[in-house]
């Protein structure tokens, strides 16, 4: 792991002296290390992890890129800090601290002499560095998806009719859980008949028939990143209409695949997915972005959407999810995970995407 | 259900026009409705609930106390409100915005000629509204209550040498979603031997043996409502120490109970059963407080701390449960769940707090 806290401090604006990140995310991506609650300064003059008594012999041994502090009353020992190390502005995650939280923060700051800075320009900064990859955190990834795909080919055993999308969906998440995930990366969904043409919907007790599309957006977290997969299966055969949606979504998804390269820019990615869908006559049932970054948060930059410019750089994780849902009849969505690369991408999903009829 | 929304525009003060409120508990709180993004307004010409379009059918038919509003545009719907309503000030939800999000909503406002009030006020008179509790809040906690302890029953079965935390803990919030629980009511706790001294552990893959303890701190969620409860069993019988720190947290903890009845500060409650367990010599290892509200989160007011005078009224659901932890050797803690009454309590909690010995 390269020094991450350090790479921040030199980042850091001339205006600032410091940076306070509280997120449970962010700290774990700076140092590695997991906890509840913490505090971690960022200054020029190294990093300092803030923590209570809990996790003071944990932290010691885990927690890299910093100095690990016991704190026992919270604004002494961040008064202890800001004096020694002569802060004067120290910017605040602002996507992290609540206005409750950051009035509380500010009073300590102004006990000390110091100041808060409350824009977004510290979660833009570490967005920056988040955005590419490296190679110990797409192992992780790969490792989340593996166990997301184990899971996924062992539930589709149990599809038949009248299983209600709630137990497919919880069998899924235990499968994941007790093979060494986490956690699952969101509320997992699993929708069937109708219900598919929701991108959104949450699992119920509607219960699998015959001739009907299951939706599975399924995903597991492995110490501390994301998987994101979406498959679309059938419990014997569709219409000939659905499958003329499935078929479109899958030549769309793997015209934006085909897109992907290190110097295309996202709305370019997006476009391709999108105007062979428009051009099959599906254009006002697609409308989400085609994808997103996936890492220690399941939504990341940079966006796969119509109107982003962004380029996309070699390292990058992006899903490629199109999707297309017709109100009333069916919704089909088909998403991998790659990795952006000098000369394309590279596919973290390995299970085949030809329409799976159980 | 009384009109929520109405009794905090009542209590709205004067110089604020209308509170914003978005976290997902509050919005429940006051409105009945279930989703994962909305704004409600809450003013003295009525309450508004802006949802986009995927919440817009479910809104309209089973959202309480408002009008609901879609929204495409939030800045203009917003701007269209702010201006029929000609609202001026507007007090933000502190404990739910991030400093990000008021930043943005700020610009909205300024916009459509209005201000933010960025307090902690609206937290406080919404925690004054939430801390009694109504008999159908009651019904609901009373049945995840219910769903744990046939869950909590079922997995004692399951205990033996050679199983680990992980496992009980999986099987018991299987087990409770399954039976109808929503969710868990926090990262389940199952810990057993040296581990149970942690008051906080996590599970692992560390077994359980045969003369230790397995304490479960667990509870599950029903319509948004929590249920929380501390057993500690043993597999066979445990030492005398052990089991003379468990005969003192069961007294301690009946202490505690009896002491409480409206009228009753909670320093008292909690003074009972700390005196108890520092006579027994154990004060020590007695760091936290006796116990803490519980409602649609699991951790609301009022705190049963040591320095809490705040007095209990009728109504109120509150936990009991101290505890003893020698590091190094073990951890008990027993935990009911009851609601305050003019006489006593009601215990929510039905199972028997004698040691069970597997």
């Amino acid at each position: 792991m390269n020094n991450r806290t350090s790479e921040l401090a030199g980042l850091l604006p001339e205006n600032a002296d410091a940076a306070l990140i509280i997120s449970e995310a962010n700290r774990r991506y700076f140092t590695d290390f997991v906890s509840s609650l913490g505090y971690l300064f960022v200054t020029r003059d190294g990093a300092f992890l803030l923590v209570d008594s809990r996790y003071e012999e944990a932290a010691k041994w885990q927690a890299k890129n910093c100095k690990v502090i016991l704190f026992k009353n919270l604004s002494e020992t961040i008064k202890d800090l800001i004096t020694s190390k002569k802060l004067k502005r120290i910017m605040l995650e602002g996507s992290a601290f609540t206005l409750n939280d950051a009035e509380d923060m500010e009073r300590i700051f102004a006990n000390a002499g110091a100041s808060a800075i409350k824009t977004k320009d510290l979660d833009k900064l570490i967005r920056q560095m988040r955005i590419v990859k490296t190679s110990a955190e797409i192992g992780k990834m790969r490792r989340a998806q593996s166990i997301t795909e184990d899971a996924f080919v062992q539930t589709l055993k149990l599809i038949r009719e009248g299983v209600t999308e709630k137990e497919l969906a919880l069998e899924l998440e235990f499968r994941m859980r007790r093979s060494g995930a986490e956690s699952v990366s969101f509320d997992l969904i699993v929708l069937t008949g109708h219900r598919t043409s929701m991108p959104h919907g949450v699992p119920d007790f509607t219960t699998v028939r015959r001739g009907d599309f299951i939706l599975f957006d399924i995903g597991a977290t492995y110490q501390g990143y994301h998987s994101d997969m979406t498959r679309t299966v059938s419990l014997g055969k569709v219409d000939r209409d659905s499958r003329r949606i499935y078929d479109t979504v899958l030549q769309a998804q793997k015209n934006a695949l085909e897109a992907v390269c290190a110097g295309v820019s996202c709305m370019e990615v997006d476009s391709k997915a999108r105007s062979y869908i428009d051009a099959a006559g599906y254009g006002e049932y697609f409308g989400h972005s085609t994808g997103h970054g996936v890492g220690i948060e399941i939504h990341e930059a940079p966006s796969v959407s119509p109107t982003n410019d962004f380029i996309l750089r070699s390292g990058m994780v992006i899903t490629v999810e199109p999707g297309i849902y017709v109100p009333g009849k069916c919704g089909v969505r088909i998403e991998d995970m790659i990795v952006v690369s000098s000369d394309g991408y590279i596919n973290l999903t390995s299970l085949s995407k030809n329409l799976i009829e159980l």
